[in-house]
């Protein structure tokens, strides 16, 4: 009884997306202990997705497709399927009245090929999908065979993944004994350095402890094979307890966390309101700060004060030091974050201004500067200088900067509550 | 004669990793113009992995192996496919020798587990790995069999395909004749409704042409196979033009081109500047806008004004009218338009507000109705209402209403220019 991940798809053997679907259902396996030994990627092509399909068919017995369930000619997984085992479509009419009522509740008429996504194989059930067009199915063809296909469309897949298959799969048996884990994520500390600090746990059998590194984020995974998320906890909760004991306030959240999730909890408990001044982030602050469902109880807004005449007009920075020392400055940060704040009328007021790069670089101010201003609910300014170096491009220089400006907010609002 | 990947390794089989390596070498095959129908991966297991190579060297005569190439018990690709050759090993004293030099320049002895590593099938030859212990193999075991193995740290393999690979392949003929493509891509038109425009076009077979759908835009790739780019374009530049013209403004830009740098190009050349007004975005836009670099040359800034006191602060918009008909309205729309073009003085103003839920909707004003509005040069300002459906999420709900208001932007500067 294992599992195989088949991913139809043209555009993977053309190399025009990488296969991030394997890997999110791949993970799914492994948490739900379901055996899982090979990965298939085959095109477009009825004839070698036959093939592929009877070459499955021996060696697992829960085919988990991705790709193909689309209304244009290309896509031809349902199909293919039903035909390999030898049963005929039938068209489903409460499948086909959903997805009319989708097109309907978008404002347009259902073009008739997507008419083509209510086919399902006699015997088999749709699974649902309740963001995009395309249903899945799960259908056991034959005594212990499997399928359950799912759209290409990652947003999509993993919703039905998580709202119908595992379910499914549970009532299957599946699922008893698990693994759990929680991620520790840190912010304002180096993968190596984190990780020599806690180097005596990477040793560990039950749990493990693992690093990994994203952008400005170091995460460590805390995991255990367990019968129950209760005696997981058990294995997990003191390592995790040390860890963070260690990190200080470099640890910022844990799992589904984020940096904003986790500055606005800070700032609704403090009853605290807050409002950006952005220059080379252009807005992907307040972006990521309103991420968050409900962050208009503590962000009001912001100035995007991109040109300097909107820094002079909307953010009362002064001409004349915009003039001496230029807009890439400790001085304009510091009057960025203050003007923003006054003018606003909120607690707190965050700048970021900065040379994102390629270009604008000179020898004093490299691409990568960056200074970002944090005016205070006592009307105290302070200002950081950042380095964000010259091997980074535009965008992670912006994204590092806009999380490193929440991130210091964060040291603040708990030094302070 | 296709080839097919082959990915060794029991950490994608867990989803650990995602597989870049599978991306990386189809978009190289498929540079080289060499078929490639499958992708296998498979964990570190002997016997599982001998059955991959022989499915494999069924349907395939090329099989490049990611993977297992390490020090450790658990790396075992080579052994294995000597094995299924039946061919031995023998030990390469100058691999040996190197092996041993680059830890030496390391200042560390060498592990007696890395000689594993100068083992190789009789009549094989070494593929160099200029910056990792773990050699690659060229070898053609059997006729109209050819062998390429990497390791998986995808930066040596990369260097390793580029320096020894492809010269290797480009001797064996292969990069004559290569597949050349462009992708067109459109907005404010959905994937089956212009799929539906240019059916007949689906039925060619040089070129081809096949869609894809990715969040609210639309791509048609064009792709040929061909002995040189100038070849290639005058079979897909026909086709390519009378796509253009079907789908009129809805096309807006091909291959690398992205909305934003699209419309700041148009901007640009009307030498004329904006500015944003954004609610439910939050930023979202000016930081879309300002992803391309030198954006300062048409884009002046904003005003995000999540919160109703900033929108009459900031942006003049009328109280009266927030407290009778809401903020997400198509006068509020309007006067924010108006107001941000005013205080900014920005040739054009775009305004969004709108409900990105999941909270916060209801009958008459449900999650994803968004109001955008745009104010012109000539101080008329049109707001569009959207309804961008209760069954999308937050995210997504505010990148689509981000990307359609520069989509209508853009559709108002073509239209007078």
């Amino acid at each position: 009884m294992a599992a195989e991940i088949i991913c139809v798809g043209t555009e993977l053997l053309l190399g025009d997306i990488v296969n991030t679907n394997a890997q999110y259902l791949a993970l799914e396996l492994a948490k739900l202990g379901i055996p899982h030994y090979y990965q298939t990627v085959v095109g477009d092509n009825v004839e070698r997705l036959k093939k592929a399909i009877a070459i499955a068919r021996e060696r697992s017995s829960i085919l988990i497709f991705t790709g193909g369930l689309g209304p244009t000619p290309d896509d031809l997984t349902t199909e293919t399927i039903a035909d390999f085992f030898q049963t005929p479509l039938r068209e489903d009419q409460e499948i086909l009245a959903e997805i009319e009522a989708k097109f309907t509740s978008l404002g347009r008429e259902m073009p008739p090929s997507n008419s083509k996504q209510a086919l399902i194989p006699i015997g088999a059930d749709f699974l649902p999908n309740p963001t995009g067009t395309a249903p899945g199915l799960i259908w056991q063809p034959q005594t212990n065979v499997t399928i359950l296909t799912f759209p290409g469309v990652p947003s999509e897949m993993k919703r039905m993944w998580v709202e119908t298959a595992i379910p499914y799969l549970e009532s299957q048996g599946w699922g008893k004994e698990r693994i759990y884990s929680r991620s520790l994520k840190f912010r304002g500390i180096g993968e190596s350095a984190l990780a020599e600090k806690v180097a005596h746990l990477f040793a560990l059998t039950n749990p493990t402890v693992a690093p990994y590194a994203g952008l400005g984020e170091v995460r460590l995974r805390i995991a255990t094979k367990a019968p129950s998320l209760q005696a997981a906890l058990q294995v997990i909760e003191p390592v995790a307890t040390e860890i963070k004991e260690i990190a200080g306030l470099d640890y910022f959240g844990a799992d589904d966390d984020t940096l904003p999730a986790v500055v606005g909890e800070l700032l609704r408990r403090q009853k605290q309101t807050l409002s950006v001044a952005e220059s080379c982030t252009g807005g992907g602050l307040g972006e990521i700060i309103t991420q968050i469902a409900g962050s208009s109880d503590y962000f009001w807004g912001g100035v995007i004060s991109y040109d300097n005449r909107v820094k002079v007009a909307l953010l009362d920075v002064n001409e004349q030091d915009l003039n001496n020392v230029g807009a890439v400055s400790a001085i304009v940060a510091q009057q960025m974050a203050l003007g923003v704040q006054k003018r606003l009328t909120t607690d707190w007021g965050i700048s970021i201004t900065g040379i994102a790069g390629p270009g604008g670089g000179s020898e004093t101010k490299p691409v990568g500067l960056v200074y970002i201003g944090l005016a205070s609910p006592e009307g105290k300014v302070t200002v950081s200088e950042h380095r964000f170096g010259e091997n980074r491009d535009r965008l992670t220089i912006r994204q590092i900067s806009a999380y490193t400006a929440l991130d210091r907010l964060r040291r603040n609002l708990l030094i302070m509550s």
